[in-house]
């Protein structure tokens, strides 16, 4: 059996009683790590699964799955996701691939916490979001903005955007690559702060009120950890916060807010005042 | 510390490591048992665990709360939920609580796997969700349809919905209870079949092509657990179908349904020919 086990969102003892029980079995663990990061290192995780973990990077999901998957037909291979497995597309393909394989691969899926559910810890109800949508870095000549106007349809019914933040793990360095060497860059992790200035950057290009200065969000960070932390602000009050190690999320406020998400998310302004402010003049009574 | 600790979806083994831990040491667990079931009966969570739990029902939860937080300032207090703490907004109420209590009640949330991800089971993309939506029991005389507008709002951006299917645990028989006597109903759950057809009702009814008949749907049954099934089809032919015991849920299928997504679910189809033919007419091409 090919199993994907979520392994849930910060350390080693989120994963379920019943994937643990998989992993300690299995005849091979893989670890992805290129789509998502646990806040502990390997070792950690070895130490308390009792397990060498192989690290799977992109290339080796993309290129060389047949080695990740082989074998799994009679015995058990597990394939250790951060979040849920289904969270992201990459394993719907690597599930996708055991069913067409000759014969197909019986596989199964152990799901555990995503950020898309984590989120509600904001109080911001799960039932008034609309599409998710990913911001990945700008650089000087590429500021890719199709989220915008997703997040345009999401803010025209009011509803609430859970924007996922770029993550670059093994990338490799393009001025060295084109010397013929294969150098990789250090880890980089979105902030809630870069991810609120890009978002005010298009704004003040395409000018449809969909992220402006005063538009209200909520920066997560280390979601379902004990060091989670939940800043509420201006996306301009957001450019400027630090909220600390990563992973890092951000919500940008639906108008249908309801007074009971308000009276829950408040708690975590930067200041009450202004957020108080706002809420009464441009959300409330819209819910 | 009051924790509030997520069961995932389906048995006793779908706890975290982490909250395996906090049940085992806390001086009280409660199970909150009316918003979502496991696949297990209590005596089994109880034997796992190796602790005796008090199940909490709605009137408990709303109306003694202060009795379960109670000794939370000094003592461990674990508070059950199945699937994810915050899917529910029940529970945010509970941490409110905590918060407003005098002095607060440090609280902690363990998420797990909620329905709202597990649903990407199904291949349908967790991007391409707009909101979503519950769907209540029609009596004679009361057939709620403010589910209907919304699901027109997804519908209208080309989204997916997923529609969270009613659950009636321990309700009082309203003809005893006008007799003077609490006796409660037999527990009931919402089928596959019977949302579909409450759909197909209301849109007999609304005529705004919503979903109709023929509109594409996915019913899911005991997601998370070995005896999972996915069945996918027009709402006519899921309004004719069998999914077995509960948990029920069921994704409207929007119009942006990527051609990776149909490859995935169409393996479901009860019928490949007719959902092909639907899809080429109605769906492809437009994501």
């Amino acid at each position: 059996m090919f199993y994907i086990i979520g392994l849930g969102l910060a350390d080693e003892k989120d994963i379920s009683a019943k994937g643990l029980e998989i992993v300690r079995r299995a005849e091979r663990v893989y670890l992805e790590a290129y789509t998502a990061i646990l806040l502990v290192d390997q070792q950690v995780l070895e130490a308390y699964y009792g397990r060498p973990i192989i690290i799977a990077d992109r290339e080796m999901v993309e290129s060389s799955s047949d080695s990740i998957v082989e074998g799994a037909h009679e015995k058990d291979v597990a394939f250790l996701v951060v979040g849920d497995p289904f969270s992201a597309t990459t394993h719907t393909d690597l599930a996708l691939r055991c069913r067409q394989h000759d014969p197909p691969i019986p596989t199964r899926t152990l799901p555990n916490a995503s950020i898309l559910t984590a989120i509600g810890a904001t109080g911001l109800s799960l039932y008034n979001y609309g599409q998710t949508v990913s911001m990945v870095f700008f650089t000087e000549n590429w500021k890719p903005s199709s989220w915008y106007d997703r997040v345009a349809e999401n803010v025209q019914l009011g509803l609430h955007t859970l924007v996922l933040l770029d993550i670059k793990v093994k990338e490799p360095d393009l001025n060295a690559l084109a010397r013929g060497k294969i150098i990789y860059e250090k880890p980089r992790f979105m902030t809630v702060a870069q991810c609120a200035e890009q978002m005010i950057e298009v704004e003040e290009e395409k000018k449809a009120l969909v992220c402006a200065n005063e538009a209200l969000a909520v920066g997560v960070a280390r979601l379902g950890s004990e060091e989670q932390m939940i800043v509420a602000g201006t996306l301009e009050q957001l450019s400027q916060a630090d909220l600390g190690k990563p992973l890092h999320s951000l919500v940008l406020i639906g108008r249908r807010m309801h007074e009971i998400e308000w009276e829950y998310v408040r708690e975590f302004a930067i200041d009450k005042a202004v957020f108080d402010e706002i809420w009464k003049r441009e959300y409330a009574g819209q819910a």
